[in-house]
């Protein structure tokens, strides 16, 4: 693979996806090849896995059923839009990737840590050369998400208490793999986020 | 879990689905709560995946993303219908359960046989009690299977090499685990098969 591979991570409402987009517009400004893709989801059978997962009762699947789901729908999305877009020497700028699940499902259910990350380096085993963690406080995430009428929130109820563990989650993620993150504050206009994650980004490229 | 756990296993047309049934059939005709299901599917959640795989074109999904979508669908019938069955001390029937994947994923590709081993032993965890393996030659079960106008072949264009492949790895998965595994000679009228079947449970039960 000889493309580079950004993959965005953050809570709800920490406008990472907005960041995603800015940064492939200015890459792509400078002459890049992007290929801005998402989680879950991402090729068109993982876009069905998705479907499969985030509609119907919240309590449909069990934490470990879900687990499997977006592992498989990461393996397709992995394997049909990350990796050609790598061989092609393009930049890869995914809308979060692992990370999430080892927040979102290893955070929600502690004794799942150690089987999700098993679960990644035994099916996935592939990690992005840079994450992009766009940090913001819950109460802001929160009423951002809340704002956005019509868009889905990725889980409907989680209350403040479930996004400040994940955030944690996310900073304690971001300590421990300091060479793979870039924490980036989110609590300012959008446009000055930018800049700080061009900058990131470019020093990595 | 208080009740016991039956599988079925052989290649396609070697007659599982029939003989599981029948089995159903004479344990309950001797008063035995039985629950008949099966593999991919077996619970509502499991049997959408089982829709997701098997529909639309064969080189759809990759081995490993099938493999996770089965397992996904493995758990689901599990959690929903095999562990709470086995709660109320019924007799559960699966026609196919894990050496299904054993055999279709970790044959197909070799490579991959220790992963389905490891990917089972981190996500579902559980063997059947008993396996009863009804064992045929591919060619007898080819035209069976051939014969059922309108039955879902698991895999079309599957040629008799390849059911030969399965035929002879089901065979070493019994021999490596005598405990667990009963083979029955499938070759030879439906109500005999069935006897054998009804003895070798009997003699577990």
């Amino acid at each position: 693979m000889t493309g580079v591979f950004l993959s965005f991570e953050g809570i709800d409402g920490s406008g990472k996806s907005t960041q995603a987009r800015l940064l492939a517009e200015a890459l792509r400004a400078q002459g890049r090849v992007v290929c801005l893709t998402r989680e879950p989801g991402g090729s068109a059978g993982a876009e069905e896995i998705r479907r499969l997962v985030l509609e119907g009762e919240a309590d449909r699947w069990s934490t470990e059923t879900e687990l499997l789901l977006f592992t498989a729908a990461r393996r397709d999305h992995l394997e049909k839009t990350i990796r050609p877009a790598l061989a092609r020497d393009e930049v890869v700028i995914s809308d979060r990737f692992a990370d999430s699940s080892r927040i979102y499902q290893g955070l929600t259910r502690g004794d799942l840590r150690e089987t999700v990350n098993r679960l990644h380096q035994l099916m996935i085993g592939v990690e992005p050369d840079l994450t992009v963690l766009i940090d913001i406080e819950p109460s802001m995430g929160l009423s951002r998400a809340v704002a956005r009428a019509g868009t889905e929130m990725r889980f409907e109820g989680m209350g403040l208490g479930v996004q400040q563990k994940a955030r944690d989650g996310f900073l304690a993620l971001a300590a421990a793999h300091p060479a793979r993150f870039r924490v980036i504050d989110g609590a300012r206009a959008p446009q000055q986020v930018a800049a700080d994650v061009l900058s990131a980004v470019l020093a990595r490229l």
